[in-house]
């Protein structure tokens, strides 16, 4: 009752940038050979496809097609969020453990800057056309102006200032741990140092979140190979080995970010952790590393608590004390995470840490990184998350 | 490497109409609930939903949060057609094989008549808008009139025709075929007698289809409960088990439709059927009956010749031998299939498969059903089946 044997044997990713200039398609073809390319994998040989988005799509049939692609054994075209990024994964290692395909892609290609931006009120006008969450929801939130992810998670957010007393220098702290990071990484495109008074110089969105506790809209693609054990040891890279995974959805009265049934302080993460660590087979002390969806700089925060690595309430005082930092007790979110390497819905944080496992960080290397844990969802009620280990 | 201890427990439908008065999220939750019930699963017990959909779908969000479900363990929405009617069973065993989740719920619900109908021109605008198949395509396709199912599927008939001397007697068959099983089957919606100068009579949809060779656009739903076979032991009915199932997708230069590599008078399944009975461990004459994707009656026919039942050109004469009839060689569509039962995009053919090898379809049974293959997918570029067995 686990998946066994499979390894993610090469990454890729596109640039990521504000603007493009090629279609979502594009963007995910080139993110997939670079992958195949990073792994020394003849394209030819992918014979599974999973991806997921909203109505941004670039869906397994095109991809596949325009990369030329034989016959696929395996694909998956999800309507879903960053919710998933870590269960595509996890679906991907399924495949290859039960033999439903040999080499699989998994990538997540979007426009988020320059086409549809998460962010504004066009996206809530397409979930509403989606109905993904709720025929009978937006009628209510729209009305209200409720119309974009900031509004939902500062509500989040403010619930866990009123219980624990957090407050924006810990949001602040958050903010300037993963630009530290960045600044460490050729791929991010916020690398310039951020101090606590320019934090709180920058313009409000949707109080408590100022635009730099918002993740960037980016436009950009990244993939990697997902294969069996045996094989990745006999591709170029050293294989990054599937170790566990686990989701959680939509919990009862869950509608939209919230979840109704529990403390809008806590998230998915408390209610997956346990299953987690014990597929995986260790300790929370075991983790070298963790990098945690960083939607908004809270929701770090949440999550950290949620998995057990700090009591309610000390996540922001964790990273205030430096403890998120590179040679700090758990580094978090290594490559500068959404928030200034930039949102590629969350399936960045997984390219991460591959390339910390193989010891390929350089300046931002976490010393002896042997397990890795990726956190995908921002939100209360649904997300997924992954254990990696090294070879 | 495969994908062993999962069977259906239970399987659930609502009644098939062409105007449910309900929402398609209604419809999903009536369906799952009488899925549970037919198990005997409290519907509390479900930690999974897998479904698809195009435009349409009851997403597992919504359907989790009105059923009052907890927390799910796995969840999947799909983008896509009948082509993964069966890879979502497929998915839902791998999911319980590998210990993701219990019980879980794979469902499709649709107002396929009097919401969107798949077999008009706003179907085709729908496509343009998801990008599903290409940005390219609808540009082309559209702008020559072809904006519905039945015009592509029509080239792809009359490509066998010219190949095969397939004439209009062998499609007639078919549906005459379909529809005597509807008679034996308090579902169908189509259930009275049909001959050859009524079948001759119908009007033309799109040469050579007339209407009798177009499945029914329907409103809908229909689940079923995917569990190990422990578990599926300790539970009302007796299990079906899952014995193998494939996938092929969007092969290269496949869009929309067709496959531009291969010769249109073949399909998908010639690629997936060695493997699928490899996996059961089984042969093809260890199958006692098949559900085909009946979008179109010729689909039926390519089919049954590329599972390897007949060679090529013969499954005309298969059904006009009375061959595919109930007591015939190889009984197809036993429960009228979506020609005559109704269009719920490929689901419902998987629970009449479960009704037959448990002994439960009554005049229709297939005496002493041991294995029964179901297949979902009319085009020629992508499908999905699957072998199930009697517990």
């Amino acid at each position: 009752m686990a998946i066994d044997g499979a390894s993610i044997a090469g990454v890729g990713w596109t640039r990521y940038s504000r603007n493009s200039g090629a279609s979502v398609e594009e963007l995910a073809v080139e993110a997939v050979r670079a992958a195949a390319d990073d792994a020394g994998l003849d394209v030819q040989e992918i014979d599974g496809l999973v991806t997921y988005g909203l109505c941004d799509t670039a869906y397994s049939g095109v991809v596949g097609t325009s990369l030329g692609l034989g016959e696929l054994n395996y694909f998956s075209d999800h309507t879903a969020g960053g919710n998933v990024a870590c269960a595509v994964v996890t679906e991907a290692a399924m495949a290859v453990a039960t033999g439903r395909a040999k080499h699989v892609a998994v990538y997540r290609a979007l426009n988020g800057a320059s086409g549809i931006r998460y962010g504004g009120g066009a996206w809530s006008q397409m979930m509403a056309t989606t109905s993904l969450f709720s025929d009978a929801e937006p009628q209510f939130l729209d009305t209200c102006g409720l119309t974009m992810p900031a509004q939902h998670f500062a509500m989040l957010a403010r619930r866990h200032m009123i219980k624990y007393g957090t407050d924006h220098r810990d949001f602040a702290a958050v903010a300037m741990t993963c630009r530290n990071h960045a600044a460490l990484n050729e791929r991010a495109q916020m690398r310039e140092p951020l101090t606590l008074d320019r934090y709180e110089a920058s313009p409000w969105i949707a109080d408590p979140f100022r635009v730099l506790d918002c993740c960037l809209q980016t436009d950009g693609a990244c993939a990697l190979i997902v294969t069996s054990d045996e094989r990745a040891r006999d591709l170029r890279k050293p294989p990054v080995r599937f170790r566990a995974g686990a989701s959680s959805g939509h919990a009862a009265r869950g509608v939209m970010w919230t979840n109704f049934a529990e403390d809008h302080s806590t998230c998915y993460a408390a209610r997956i952790a346990d299953r987690l660590f014990a597929e995986a087979g260790i300790g929370r002390e075991d983790v070298d590393f963790a990098e945690l969806y960083d939607c908004f700089t809270y929701s770090v925060l949440v999550q950290l608590e949620d998995f057990g690595f700090v009591p309610k309430g000390e996540a922001g005082a964790f990273f205030r004390d430096g403890q998120a930092a590179l040679g700090g007790r758990l580094p978090v979110n290594t490559h500068g995470g959404l928030l200034s390497e930039g949102y590629i819905h969350g399936l960045n944080s997984v390219t991460e840490a591959v390339i910390q496992l193989r010891g390929e960080a350089g300046a931002r290397q976490v010393e002896g990184a042997g397990f890795g844990l990726v956190c995908a969802g921002g939100a209360a009620n649904s997300g997924s998350a992954l254990i990696l280990g090294a070879a």
